[in-house]
C-alpha cells in the first residue's frame, strides 16, 4: 500500500488553493511557521512542500521576503520617454519609487562624461529602489547636474518622482538619448536591496537622458531583477 | 629576506608583455602546458599566476577555450534595423555567423503567435552562433514563415546571412518591431555553445522583425554573453 507523503499532499493543497484564486499572482503565502501550524506538521515538511512549488514554478521565493505566487514578469517599456510611474501603471502594475539617499557632491569621471560637465562639477545623486506591486524590481543611482538644477533635491524629496521634480525645475520633457544594457551577477549590495541572492542575474542599464534643449539632464545607473523584469523596445515607443 | 613567489613573478611577466602589446586584447594566451614549459614550473604554479591575472581583470577565461587578454565588451547596437554583420563591423569587430542547424517544421504555439501564423503552419528554423573576433557572443534560434519564404533555407546556407537570404527571397528590408529583453542564467546547452559556465548571466532577447509590408518575417530568440556584450539603444537608431 502506498501513502502520499505529507509534504506532497500539502503542496497539492496549496496548488489547488492557488488555482482556485484563494492566493493570487504576487500574493505572499503564509510564513513557514503559519503553514506548519495550519497543517500540523514541522517546518521541515513545509519547506519540502514549498520547494516542490518552487520547482514547478508555482511559487517564487525572495530572500527575506518569503514565498510569493509566481506572476508573469513585469513588462517595462523602454520607450523614447522615460516615465517610471506612467510606464508601469500602463502595464497594470502599482508603481512606487523609494529614495534611499539624495545628496550633492563632485561628479566622478563617469558622471562628468555622461552629463558633459567639466571634471569636478557638482551633481545631485539620488539612490533608490523601484517597486511594482510592493516588490522591488530595480535599484537605481541617478545623477543630475547641480548647477543648472539647484532645487532638484527638494523637489525629488517632495514629489518622489524624477519626472515631476524635473518639471518643477523647468525641464518639462526629457528623452532617452542612449541606453546601454548588459547582464550581470548581482553584487551583495544589489542583492540585499532587491531581495535576491548574491550572483543572481540582473539586467544593468546605463542611460543618459536629454532635456528639450538637447543637454544631458540625467545619468541613470539601474539594475533590474533579471528574471522578473522584461524590458520592451518597440518602434512606436 | 623576502623572495617573490614564482607565480607572482610569472604573473608580472605576463602583465608586462600584455602592457607592451605582445599579447593584444582578445588574444589567446599560450596553454598552461606551454607556459609551464616556458617558465620551467609546474602547471599548478601557472594556474596560480593566471588566476591572479583573472582576478585583476587582465585576463578572461572561457571554458574549454583557454585564457584571453580581456578587451572591452562588444557593443551591439539595437537599432531599428537588425543587421548583425553591419552592426558589428561598425563597432570594429570581425563578425561571423555559424548556422548549426536549419530545418523546416510545424510552428510551435509561440512561433505561430509571434509570426501571426495559424497554429501548425510550417516554419523554417535556423539555429546558430554569432561570433565577434572569433569568440562566441550569442546563440540564436530564428524562425521564419515557410510558405511565404519557401527558398529561404538554401539562401541561408549559401550566404550565411539572414539579411542576404531575406533579400534573395524578395524581402529587401526588415525592421525590429518589438524586442523583449531580460537577464537569465545560462542553461547547460547555452553555456556549452557560448563557452560559459552553466548559470553565468546571459541577456535574453526575444524579437519580432517585420518586412516592408508590415508582416512578421522573423521571430528571433537570442541569448547574448552577459558581461561581454552591451546592447545599445539610441534614439537615432
Amino acid at each position: 500500500m502506498t501513502t502520499t507523503p505529507l509534504w506532497s499532499s500539502i503542496a497539492e493543497t496549496l496548488r489547488a488553493e492557488i488555482a482556485a484564486g484563494q492566493f493570487r499572482p504576487g500574493d505572499r503565502l503564509p510564513t513557514e511557521a503559519a503553514l506548519a501550524r495550519r497543517f500540523g506538521v514541522n517546518r521541515h515538511t513545509v519547506r519540502h512542500a514549498l520547494s516542490g512549488l518552487v520547482e514547478d514554478g508555482t511559487v517564487t521565493t525572495r530572500r527575506g521576503a518569503g514565498a510569493f505566487v509566481t506572476r508573469p514578469a513585469t513588462d517595462y517599456p523602454l520607450g523614447k520617454r522615460v516615465r517610471f510611474h506612467q510606464n508601469l501603471a500602463a502595464a497594470g502594475r502599482l508603481p512606487e519609487k523609494v529614495f534611499l539617499h539624495i545628496d550633492t557632491r563632485h561628479a566622478d569621471p563617469d558622471e562628468a562624461e555622461a552629463l558633459s560637465l567639466p571634471p569636478g562639477a557638482r551633481v545631485h545623486r539620488a539612490e533608490g529602489i523601484s517597486l511594482a506591486d510592493g516588490l522591488p524590481i530595480a535599484h537605481f543611482i541617478s545623477t543630475f547636474p547641480a548647477d543648472s538644477l539647484p532645487d532638484l533635491p527638494e523637489h525629488l524629496r517632495r514629489t518622489g518622482s524624477v519626472t515631476q521634480a524635473l518639471a518643477a525645475c523647468g525641464v518639462p520633457d526629457y528623452i532617452r538619448a542612449v541606453t546601454r544594457l548588459s547582464a550581470r551577477r548581482a553584487t551583495a549590495m544589489q542583492a540585499r536591496h532587491l531581495m535576491l541572492r548574491e550572483g543572481d542575474p540582473v539586467l544593468q542599464s546605463l542611460g543618459i537622458n536629454h532635456g528639450p534643449d538637447g543637454q544631458p539632464v540625467e545619468f541613470g545607473r539601474t539594475v533590474f531583477v533579471g528574471d522578473h523584469v522584461t524590458l520592451i523596445m518597440s518602434q512606436d515607443g
